[in-house]
């Protein structure tokens, strides 16, 4: 039983950038009309929390409780919900939260919502301790609600729009909660642009750069869609090896060549048609422009260095008819694309349990020491019951 | 009556890039199988027979003949034209060539032929005596099919790829054909643009760079499209005014500010949703990307100057969900969009007669010279009778 006014729960604290996270007790506030309180069975780590931990990208106020992908349970919910289909005890997945009233919202590209940085990393409910939705126990406001929901943590008040129930039909069972809990983010990102942005056909020459949990999803989101012809890069050949397991057709070590342009011009003379980069590393990102074929497009994903600079030569640009696309969360719209993930994924066709590993939230260190390693593409804590 | 296989006409030759125009006689060679003789009636000039002639974009064999929109007559008809409802005294305009093979002609964007610049630019046939379709009166080859035309000519030897019959419904008269044989070319570049790649919405703000034939048929192509919103942007007032009267909500004279995007900002502190470059201008297109607002795409279609270098930061990019596309000939096809906008000029949504202004053949320095003081918009060749 839950008191109504104050939620006891735990949850990993941020206390400044570049501080560490630390599991302590905090205490949540009421569930307000718009939300929903979860429990969480299971949240995913993404390279966003940690560059907000670490301090590479410092952004909203601190302290703060990060964490946005999530799966888990409704355990109360707001009188306004729109969606009364929802109740009580019903399997949730959580994604990043929208405004719902700008044009890319109105037209179903959520992931571009114009104020997505914003409510996403600034917490819908601001910091102040009249409005903060989390407190430390001696009663000092914590951010709250980042992606819309704060997802390192036991219980969490999330707003209506960063829910997306597990569709009844699509037989979820509770041991698909752990490998499906990172949907609402990486995953969504990465097969998100592939088919919102991109949409490769299947004699498409389609190049994705960085076999992480984003870039896997794009390539077997491609796969899913029948392209044939996959370029999986990265460093490591180990995460090649299962990129290649996972249906690319081809694999590219950048430390093997020159550089990208040279290896994919290697492979296809006259240059790939779709190129989605997932790392952010400048000389990639220039590379992948020489690396165009004729009509090839470039979509920016990763997050890139503030105040990098990219070369375009305007002239080239124009007679090759080539594009650059900066894209968030695959332009995607979470109510429509999760559904269709899990469906993938309950067909075999999206099988991110083979990227998943699954920690007890306890062993929050581990996972992040296998995660920078290289040993785990995409760590998965686990909470205990209530 | 002409002979079979010497076909005694005038042109305008350019012997070398820098060399002038230079009406002369020439002899064209016979008509091939997909072939067909035009005699030109109008002949449209742009920016890109200039860049060649002058040697700013040196590209092809010379001496050649250039000229790439015009209207005329079907005279002859090669056995192998696969339109079968073409005949002798049939009314046509000219526009590009492409390869009908790659992947973008065959999924209806002929603009954003693979091969475009090769064909359109070298010529269908070759230049070497057996190939040329035209020769000096000596017997010299000069380089023909510019763009599958070499219409600053009095008779042309056409691939049918080059040819769109018109519309026997439109009810296209005589006089409607000097305004109307700029179309193939500039005017569907500036309409294609607009209808094809940036597909503003009524609500988008599109502001287009550059008030010549390009800006001014895509800000007419916006406002047939609905769009309401539309910024013109000059450094010549008389353009802009120009350009208020064909449907610019705003004018911008970048003289009068101190950047573009300033100057944008000032009108729109959120920037715009789309900007459609015809200059080529550098600084204009770097300050392009800074005025454009969240999902802001900048289509670039003019012709920048070779080797320069516009930047791009990869971060801010990816955050607004900015894109930037290269585009050539509004990545159209002109058997369908030439009709389109001809039915839009009968219905006098497309009022290309404003910009055009007609000269004989013989005034070209005229011509010239009214285009380069800004005197005229775009001046169209009349050829005398045979």
């Amino acid at each position: 039983m839950i008191p109504q006014k104050q939620i006891p729960t735990k949850a990993f604290v941020v206390k400044s950038p570049k501080s560490p996270f630390v599991l302590q007790d905090v205490v949540l506030d009421e569930v307000r009309d718009n939300e929903v309180l979860v429990e969480m069975k299971y949240t995913g780590l993404c390279h966003t929390d940690i560059v907000v931990q670490n301090g590479a990208i410092p952004v909203g106020d601190y302290p703060a409780v990060l964490g946005h992908e999530g799966a888990g349970i409704v355990r109360r919910i707001g009188s306004g919900v729109q969606d009364k289909s929802l109740s009580e005890g019903d399997r949730v997945f959580l994604s990043f939260t929208t405004c719902r009233n700008c044009t890319p919202c109105r037209e179903g590209r959520h992931g571009f919502c114009s104020r997505f940085t914003e409510i996403n990393f600034g917490g819908v409910r601001g910091i102040s301790a009249a409005d903060s939705p989390i407190s430390s126990t001696d009663g000092k406001a914590i951010r709250g609600q980042f992606f819309g929901q704060s997802s390192m943590s036991k219980l969490a008040i999330v707003p209506e729009t960063s829910i997306v129930k597990s569709p009844v039909a699509s037989g979820v069972t509770d041991a698909d909660m752990a490998p499906l809990a990172p949907l609402g983010c990486g995953y969504l990102t990465g097969a998100g642009t592939v088919l919102n942005v991109l949409k490769p056909k299947p004699a498409s020459r389609f190049a994705v750069l960085g076999m992480g949990a984003v870039g896997l999803a794009a390539l077997m989101a491609a796969r899913a869609q029948g392209v044939e012809t996959i370029i999986a890069v990265d460093i490591v050949d180990a995460k090649l090896e299962l990129a290649a397991s996972l249906g690319a057709s081809h694999t590219l070590n950048t430390k093997k060549v020159s550089d990208l342009a040279q290896g994919l011009h290697g492979l296809f003379p006259d240059g790939v048609d779709h190129i989605l980069d997932t790392t952010g590393v400048v000389p990639l990102l220039q590379s992948s422009i020489k690396a165009l074929g004729h009509e090839g497009t470039l979509a920016i994903v990763g997050v890139a260095p503030s105040g990098a600079s990219l070369n375009i030569d305007p002239l080239e640009f124009m007679i090759n008819c080539k594009r650059v696309v900066g894209a968030i969360e695959g332009s995607s719209n979470p109510a429509t694309l999760l559904p269709q993930l899990i469906a993938w994924y309950k067909e075999g066709k999206f099988p991110v349990d083979r990227l998943a590993k699954v920690y007890d939230a306890e062993n929050l260190e581990q996972a992040l020491e296998d995660l920078h390693s290289g040993k785990v593409i995409k760590p998965v804590l686990k909470w205990a019951d209530l």
